[in-house]
């Protein structure tokens, strides 16, 4: 319980200290040209850490709900981190286009595309095989354990690929002066350890 | 069984790549001057990668040996794995000071250090307690979900501090040469994805 908090204020403090970077150091959101890249990091964090996070740890916190109406609402917390996600990537394609910078060519975004897909996987295969049809019942329970382990890597992942995209934005923006430990060095740093606290905590949580 | 093989192939081939990127495309190591960097990977990815994900794995390949011969293996495996971490850490924190760079201001660095802070601290907790002095029998069975936990988690953290060094050698190397998808930023993504593939192959065969 007290841990189920700490894990809340880490992952919304994380949200809003990548709005505060993106709005308030990096000029603030747009659909189009520069800042339309601000857009990228935010929705990421809203949808494939936050987001993706209380999907899982629904089941540790409403227990005495209907099984059937909690398996909706995990479900449709993990399309809607999914459909959120895509406007993310979206937004950097777009970027990307406008500046001419090829696509694809780090591993931030080898591991990103990877994980959005493996995300998309997990979800189809979560909703037929315990909501619609939904398996017999010794196949469901004899399908869980998959199901939790890949929830969690893909859950790993995007946090991993997240603090890949933190240390690119950081470099790119600040060039040297991410050496000079300024406030806006200083501050994505912490977006980062917090994204990790609020990660080990969920899976932490989902375990025990 | 045939996953153990694909975990070795992997843990060993990323070693090997990251010789081959720091040895043939960065220029060689030596333990002095520009290339005293190059230690710096080659030596984080043998002993935090590769050296502990074998320490890991010991339990479930030699299930066989004597109970007391297998903690004497694994804990002189993990206090290697350490000093082979203190000496690749040197290398950077000299090649820092040769250079005028200030230490400790990136993200990488600072999940660095916590990594092998908190590495250090586990095994000397899993020296006193499962071996010398060694704890009653029912307190060493109640620590070990912790113990083990705690050593995925430390190990999942020591992959994910690997690949934002991969990400910023890779940018303060080849800068927007990244972008045009040559040889070596093939080569170094690479990297990166057979990390991946030995790092979750290691926790789930933890696991299971
Ligand atoms: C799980 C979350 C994330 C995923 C799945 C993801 C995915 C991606 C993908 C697929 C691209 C490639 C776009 C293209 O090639 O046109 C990309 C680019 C980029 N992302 Fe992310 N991203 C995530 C989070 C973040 C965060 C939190 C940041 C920064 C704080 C960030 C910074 C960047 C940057 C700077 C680029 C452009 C450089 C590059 O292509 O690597 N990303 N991201
Ligand atoms: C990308 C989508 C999804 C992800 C990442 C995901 C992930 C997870 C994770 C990590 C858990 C473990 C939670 C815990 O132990 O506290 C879990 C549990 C579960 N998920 Fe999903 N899930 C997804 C989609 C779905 C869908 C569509 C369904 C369909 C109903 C579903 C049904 C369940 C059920 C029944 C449990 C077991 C809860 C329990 O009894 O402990 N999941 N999911
Ligand atoms: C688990 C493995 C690793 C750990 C624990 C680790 C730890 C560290 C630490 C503590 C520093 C700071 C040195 C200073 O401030 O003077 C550092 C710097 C650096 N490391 Fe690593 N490292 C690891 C793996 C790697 C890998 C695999 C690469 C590259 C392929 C890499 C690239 C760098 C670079 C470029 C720097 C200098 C820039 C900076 O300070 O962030 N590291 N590393
Ligand atoms: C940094 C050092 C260490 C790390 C990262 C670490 C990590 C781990 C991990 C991840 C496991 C789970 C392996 C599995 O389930 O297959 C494990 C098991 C174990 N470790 Fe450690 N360990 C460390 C040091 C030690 C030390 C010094 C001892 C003292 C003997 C020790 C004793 C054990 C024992 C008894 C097991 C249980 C094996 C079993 O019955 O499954 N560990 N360790
Ligand atoms: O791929 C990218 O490179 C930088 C670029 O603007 C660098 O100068 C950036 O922010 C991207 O999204």
């Amino acid at each position: 319980k007290p841990l189920y908090i700490v894990a809340q204020v880490a992952g919304f403090v994380t949200v809003i200290l990548t709005g505060i970077w993106m709005g308030h150091y990096r000029g603030g959101f747009a659909w189009s040209g520069d800042n339309q890249f601000n857009w990228h990091p935010l929705l990421m964090v809203m949808s494939l850490i936050y987001l993706y996070g209380n999907g899982i740890l629904m089941y540790r916190v409403f227990r005495n709900e209907r099984k059937k109406k909690l398996k909706w609402a995990h479900a449709i917390v993990m399309i809607s981190a999914f459909f959120i996600s895509v406007i993310g990537l979206k937004a950097v394609f777009d970027f990307h286009a406008t500046k001419g910078i090829p696509d694809l060519y780090s591993l931030h975004s080898w591991m990103g595309l990877i994980t959005v897909i493996m995300f998309l996987l997990q979800w189809v295969a979560g909703l037929v095989t315990f909501l619609f049809p939904g398996l017999a019942s010794h196949l469901r329970s004899s399908f869980m354990p998959a199901h939790i382990f890949f929830g969690l890597f893909i859950f790993t992942m995007a946090c991993a690929t997240a603090l890949l995209g933190i240390t690119e934005k950081a470099i790119f923006s600040l060039k040297d002066d991410y050496k000079s430990k300024g406030a806006e060095a200083t501050l994505l740093n912490w977006v980062g350890v917090l994204l990790i606290i609020f990660g080990v905590l969920v899976v932490y949580l989902a375990q025990n």
